[in-house]
C-alpha cells in the first residue's frame, strides 16, 4: 500500500499525477519534450534510454511502463528491449546508441561521474550536443521520476497486459493526454 | 569547459535552460510548485530540502544556489543554513523537519529505500500526506537537477557573491522569470 492516501486502483506514477495535478503537468510536459516530441533521436531510442536507466534504479513500475512503450516504437519488438536494456553492448543498435547508454549509467550513478572521455567517445560516433543534453537530461529525470515512484511506495502491477496497454497508449498519445484511462482493474 | 556548447559566462542550469528552452520551461514549473508557492511548509523549509539533497548529491552550485534562497528564506541566517545541511539532526529545525529530511536522504540513495517507519515517524510529528508527498518529490527532483548540471560539466563559480544574488533574486521573484538576469562576469 501507497505511504500516503492516493486515488485507490490507478497503478505507479498515474497515482501520484491524480493527487497531485500542480506537479503532474510540468513532469507530463517534460517526459512529452524528451520522449515523445520529434528529435534526431527516434521516440524508441529515447525510451530505450528511460527504461535501461528505469531498471539500473530497480523501478520495476517506470522500466515495465516504459519497455513496453519503447517496444511499441521500434515495430513491436520485445526481445530487442530486453536485450538492450539488460546488455547494452552486445545488443543489436547503433554503436552510437550503445556510448550514449553508457553516458546515460554514468548519470545514474552521479553527475560527476560522466567523463570528457565518454562524450568525446559519443561525438565520435556521430552524436551531436542535443543528443547528448537530451541523453543526460533524461538520465536524470528518470532518477527523479523513479525515486518519485518508488519512494511513495506506489502501486506496481504484476498483470503484463496493464504495461502493454499503457504501452500502446502512450506510444501513440504521447504524455500530455489525460493519464487516468487505465485502471488496474480495467 | 562544459561538455557541449552552451551559451557562455552563465553558470550551472541556467546555460542549460538558454540552451534549451523546451525543457527549460517544464524544469522551472516544477521548481515553482515544489519550492516557492505557498504550501504548509514554508519556501524556506522546503529549500533546505533542496540544498540538503544538492549537498549529498555532491553538487557544488546546486547546493550553493539554494543555500543562498533558503537563507534570504530564513530571515538571511547563513549558519543556520550550513548547519541543517550539514547536519540536521543537531540543528535548529523542529522534529518534523528533521523527519522529512530524513525522508529526503533515503530518496537520495533510492526511492526503494524509504520505509513505512520513515514515514510513520514524519506523520507521528506531524507531517501531512502532501508535505511528504513534496519531500519525497523535491528529494527527487534534485536527484535530477545535480544530475543534469554536473552531467553535463557546466561552469560552476567560486565567487559567493553570485550565489548570494541568485538567492536574492530566486527567494524574492520564484523560478519562472527571466533566469539570464544573472551572468559571471557581471
Amino acid at each position: 500500500m501507497a505511504y500516503i492516501k492516493l486515488p485507490e486502483g490507478f497503478p505507479g506514477i498515474r497515482s501520484l499525477m491524480m493527487y497531485r495535478p500542480e506537479t503532474a503537468l510540468p513532469l507530463n510536459m517534460l517526459a512529452q519534450v524528451l520522449l515523445h516530441d520529434p528529435n534526431s533521436l527516434s521516440a524508441g531510442e529515447r525510451e530505450l534510454i528511460a527504461t535501461y536507466v528505469s531498471r539500473l534504479n530497480e523501478c520495476v513500475y517506470c522500466a515495465s511502463c516504459h519497455g513496453a512503450i519503447a517496444k511499441y516504437h521500434l515495430g513491436n519488438n520485445p526481445e530487442l528491449v530486453n536485450e538492450v536494456t539488460k546488455d547494452p553492448d552486445h545488443s543489436a543498435i547503433s554503436d552510437k546508441m550503445k556510448a550514449l547508454l553508457h553516458i546515460a549509467a554514468k548519470v545514474q550513478e552521479s553527475g560527476t561521474k560522466v567523463t570528457a572521455e565518454d562524450i568525446a567517445a559519443a561525438k565520435e560516433l556521430g552524436a551531436t550536443d542535443l543528443e547528448i543534453h537530451d541523453t543526460v537530461l533524461i538520465a536524470a529525470a528518470f532518477c527523479m521520476y523513479n525515486r518519485y515512484v518508488d519512494g511513495l511506495a506506489t502501486l506496481t502491477p504484476d498483470d503484463p497486459d496493464l504495461y502493454d496497454r499503457i504501452g500502446k497508449q502512450r506510444s501513440a498519445e504521447g504524455y500530455m493526454t489525460k493519464p487516468f484511462a487505465i485502471k488496474t482493474d480495467s
